[in-house]
């Protein structure tokens, strides 16, 4: 009996050894997620990003926030596996940041400064690169691991997955997809610099953009005619049969999907992710994409899926978490 | 005394432990050279590849060849740590491949069936990405371990590098950068189907292509004209300063500096390696792909260097080595 005993408090024990952390730092709020290592989110919470000072106070916040946890959960430091993170920039596969301009960062390594804080094991990388880790992981992505995951939102993200690990890259702007060019006749820079991005024309003002065009230049009528309009209200009169919105997600598609079979020719992913804000149009932007991928794809890659992103906000928290379990 | 000659002893025993074989299956010819495990080419040979009875015979060849060369030199089955194998065809990182039409090739694990002939372990890879593999080790890639190669030969041809080790892709299509779609307006379908693919333009045919198009729509006066031309004509006139040449290198050089740029978009390499008979240009070409590159790459692969391939034919049997010494 004695030894069943001493077996079981050992079972506790060994259950109890596995906890990791996922972090994601974001310009306004840093999201915190404490895991078990399957992978169950136990709790997530989020504190303010401090960016004054060149963001000098974001770590510290962090560990101090990982430390309070801990204690609150009365775990120890020999429990937890590891504390992953991700942040707005290019991150290498050692963990160091060149530069994150909304944070006010330099280079320097994420890795080591707060594995110094917290005396735990960290890994870190790019913010939208941990988010196609943690689709891959937990998300529409589960079950594959040649992955890549495009974020449409405010711009656009993202992540490239090969056999299971991050490509970041040789300076940490592995995934940059959002900034290829596609279009040689634009005239308007994109945030970076160049023009003719990817992201101006497929993130969410990139959509009401390409809708506004149409509107000026054409005299067909439409729903989305006078009125203020954002990327949901092009979408939803997609859905609804509106003429003009359906050839902006024609555009939209074109864009999108041949940038995509690009991407193919050189990663040949078995699925792409799609997420962000304007995937919550759902299914009917796949097609779009799928399409035009279709007709513009290498035979090797014609086979690869197209899913939606399920984690939303909480993929950055996953990802990073992964991050420590690979 | 006697201990320091059972030193010697061992220490040559070990010098003798360190070979390996590096393997490339063309269409016609089957090249093969040994290594020392410092990557030293101490032999090269070839075999012709037969490719009658869907290429039933290309592996038993092999193994014959390789276990002759060992009987020859005296070399046991415990001195090689491995063959390493290259074909034209999608090869996975597991080194099954998804038919190889040149060959005759269906789907089967080339690793294995080598494997199984030899009793010595075998890695396989696509001649292209194998070759790419080479070029970091022992060419032009010398020193970066994330590296694109391109080769511009009668068709063009990649590899990518990450880390050192090749990006094999979900079914061995990784790398795939000659059907990169980069021309709306071609009416004309490249091999594989498609109209408007990178290798349209850019390979040696393609760039006599480009030419020959030009040389019709135009009365510009040209060295080139009322003759049978082939790439290096064309680039010895661009040398010339033969100002229609001129034009074409800029058409070419915007084809490839753009798709390269896309490609750094997605896995930001440290330095692009461009091989292939059209390469033997030398550095002009360099300088036109260059120059459109920086035109349309994101800020954080600005700085990738670009480099000519070194090793010419050897570098697939360099990289086959390479395989089995990771």
């Amino acid at each position: 009996m004695e030894t069943i005993t001493v077996k079981a408090q050992s079972a506790e024990r060994e259950e109890k050894m596995k906890y990791c952390f996922g972090v994601d730092v974001g310009g306004t709020t840093v999201k915190l997620g404490i895991f078990n290592t399957n992978g169950d989110l136990l709790e997530k919470w989020e504190i303010p990003t401090v960016t004054e000072d060149n963001g000098k106070q974001i770590l510290p916040d962090v560990a101090a926030s990982i430390l309070d946890k801990m204690k609150e959960r009365d775990i120890l430091r020999e429990e937890v596996e590891g504390v992953g993170i991700g942040a707005p920039g290019p991150i290498d596969s050692e963990g160091t940041v060149y530069g994150a301009v909304n944070l006010g960062w330099g280079t320097f390594s994420v890795k080591n400064e707060l594995q110094s804080l917290l005396n735990i094991r960290v890994e870190a990388g790019n913010d939208a690169n941990v988010a196609a880790l943690g689709e891959m992981w937990k998300g529409g992505g589960q079950g594959y691991d040649n992955l890549v995951a495009v974020t449409l939102g405010t711009g656009v993200g993202g992540g490239i997955i090969v056999e299971g690990k991050i490509l970041a890259g040789a300076n940490g702007a592995g995934g940059e997809i959002g900034h290829i060019h596609v279009e040689d006749k634009e005239v308007e820079p994109c945030n970076c610099g160049n023009c003719g991005c990817l992201e101006q024309y497929t993130s969410a003002t990139g959509v009401v953009r390409l809708t506004k065009r149409r509107l000026q230049s054409s005299d067909m009528p439409s729903i989305l005619r006078d009125r203020d309009i954002t990327a949901k209200d092009v979408w939803d009169a997609v859905k609804a049969g509106d003429p003009l919105a359906v050839q902006v997600a024609e555009e939209f598609g074109q864009y999108l999907g041949k940038t995509l079979a690009s991407i193919a020719g050189v990663v040949n992913p078995e699925i792409f992710v799609i997420g962000g804000g304007v995937s919550k149009a759902g299914s009917v932007l796949l097609d779009y994409i799928q399409k035009n991928y279709i007709k513009y794809v290498f035979r090797g890659s014609r086979g690869a899926l197209f899913a939606l992103a399920t984690l939303g906000n909480d993929a950055g928290i996953y990802g990073a978490a992964k991050l420590v379990l690979e």
